[in-house]
């Protein structure tokens, strides 16, 4: 795989995190199912950050997160995504380009802000999610750089593209630039409500489109609808070449060639805030994957990822993952 | 003291921190003395933006931070500054308000826009600062709410505040006010540049009409012109009620009626960003003064705040200090 200009392109939704602490009884009185993202519109939104406490914004969006982390592990990225021409929008170019991750689409010039994600971290450091997509509405084919796409070993897609009206489109021409060019995608579900959104376009693509699958436990099961874990993973197996489940403190499960590699959890310190963490194990892991590491190497790298990145509030990583990695002997 | 209705209000440059990562080159090759505060105009703030690595923002500004610190405590607060009326001065009323503060000066409608601090924090976890004023500079005596002052235990100003052109008539329009209602004055002088910047004006106010001040060996020693600790001390006695200079890592020294009390800091697991440290140390320290505490609890309040602060990125509380402040029995 190792000839492609890059190691990843990923194609999300741009999004900037305004991340703040709340109690059970905020997200109890807001609706909110804790742990899982909800969709807003921007009068929500407006009244949402009115009714939180204080908070700071840091880039975010599940595949921009990936992406940062790749590029932290000196990996070669691109990203596909829609801001729009403000503020915020400025703000998500600035930090994916300063790490050194390629991102050439156009802002929108009209219509809806940049999309933000009212983020509420609880004490126990799980994070519940307000997402309104705002500009991320105007993704389309248009948008997507065939160039890009046939220059990177994987095409990276997150499952929550599918809530905007046109990505789902711009999605299937993404997979099928990839495949004619030799390369491989991947996919990441997000949110047992959002694979239940879509769950029969997310059951097809997976069948025909997907090589490398990234899930936790209700995701997984959610798509095959089933409680239980293995028959989700027994099924899933025909579908991909390679599919990391992850399961939170007891670590991950990679499916891969009739064989399933069981992968520890990296150790934190202590919980702050678990905004990130799928984003990032799905960093280390396809970092390890594009340059050839066997996958229990790959899912050790992407365990290190996430135990940084839910080490502190935000999820972007604070450190170079490089020299992580390096120290615990990984790359 | 206790018949005012708030215990602190305090007046100074509103800011939004972007606070991202550099090394010690870096900070060379831009021409920043390490640790100390640059202004620094629009363009150059662009410039220095688009060099800078990924970042994240969060309300910042010192007195933002120290009386963020205060309702964190669950003491009560005001807040006098100014900020445009754009998406970072939504993000820093929104911020200051969300954890009790008055804050009710009107925003700019037109002019610069809201002011941005660059934040370079190296890899030991000292920071420098590069500062566009921006609306702060709109500043001036007619924003001074003289109800708000004439109710609050201590009027607190910012030695910042001499930068920005108008601000210093503010500053004393509003100690005016609070000697006027019976209430005390404190200042806190900032950066060793800026007490050069502006020697003559802070001596004849530290001498004239501050009770209370707060500044750190490099500042106290700038404004006495002398390199000796104990001279600089000695000097400032004459002048104020109670003096509190900071110390680093050894602490503090509180000197009042003729005393000179050792003040401890409080332990700290590792340093990741100094960013605020001084201003949440004024903070336990004001809120101890305007709860008759003793001066050595004031002085611990503030270490145990200052030591929260510096544990994480960002210079507003990340949890309730009143609970840290509970649990080590101090209030």
């Amino acid at each position: 795989m190792n000839s492609a200009a890059l190691d990843v392109v990923g194609i999300g939704n741009a999004i900037v995190d305004v991340i703040g602490h709340a109690d059970e009884r905020f997200l109890a009185g807001e609706g909110f199912a804790k742990g899982a993202m909800t969709l807003i519109d921007a009068a929500r939104a407006e009244a949402l950050y009115r009714k939180m406490g204080p908070a700071i914004e840091s880039s975010g969006g599940s595949v921009g997160n990936t992406m940062a982390g790749i590029a932290s592990l000196g990996g070669a990225g691109g990203y596909i995504g829609k801001v729009r021409d403000d503020l915020l929008g400025e703000v998500f170019r600035h930090d994916i380009t300063a790490i050194g991750v390629r991102f050439e689409t156009p802002a929108a010039i009209a219509g809806p802000g940049t999309a933000r994600c009212l983020v509420l971290v609880t004490p126990d450091g799980q994070r519940t999610m307000g997402t309104y997509l705002g500009a991320c509405a105007e993704l389309g084919p248009e948008d997507i750089d065939a160039a890009l796409v046939g220059a990177a070993q994987v095409t990276y897609l997150e499952g929550y593209l599918f809530d905007p009206p046109r990505a789902q489109a711009a999605f299937r021409a993404a997979a099928a630039i990839a495949h004619g060019a030799g390369r491989q995608v991947a996919l990441s579900l997000f949110d047992p409500f959002c694979v239940g959104r879509h769950r029969a376009a997310f059951r097809e693509l997976v069948a025909g489109e997907v090589d490398i699958l990234f899930a936790n436990e209700a995701e997984i099961c959610s798509l095959y609808e089933t409680s239980d874990f293995t028959e989700a993973a027994a099924a899933v197996r025909g579908h991909v070449a390679v599919a990391a489940l992850t399961r939170s403190a007891e670590g991950s499960v990679v499916l891969a060639d009739g064989a399933a590699h069981r992968v520890a959890a990296a150790p934190v310190e202590r919980v702050v805030d678990t905004t990130g963490a799928g984003d990032l194990y799905a960093a280390g892991f396809l970092y390890g994957l594009t340059h050839d590491l066997a996958l229990p190497t790959c899912g050790a790298i992407g365990s290190l990822c996430a135990a940084e990145i839910i080490s502190h509030v935000g999820a972007r990583p604070e450190v170079a993952l490089r020299e992580l990695a390096a120290r615990a002997g990984l790359i």
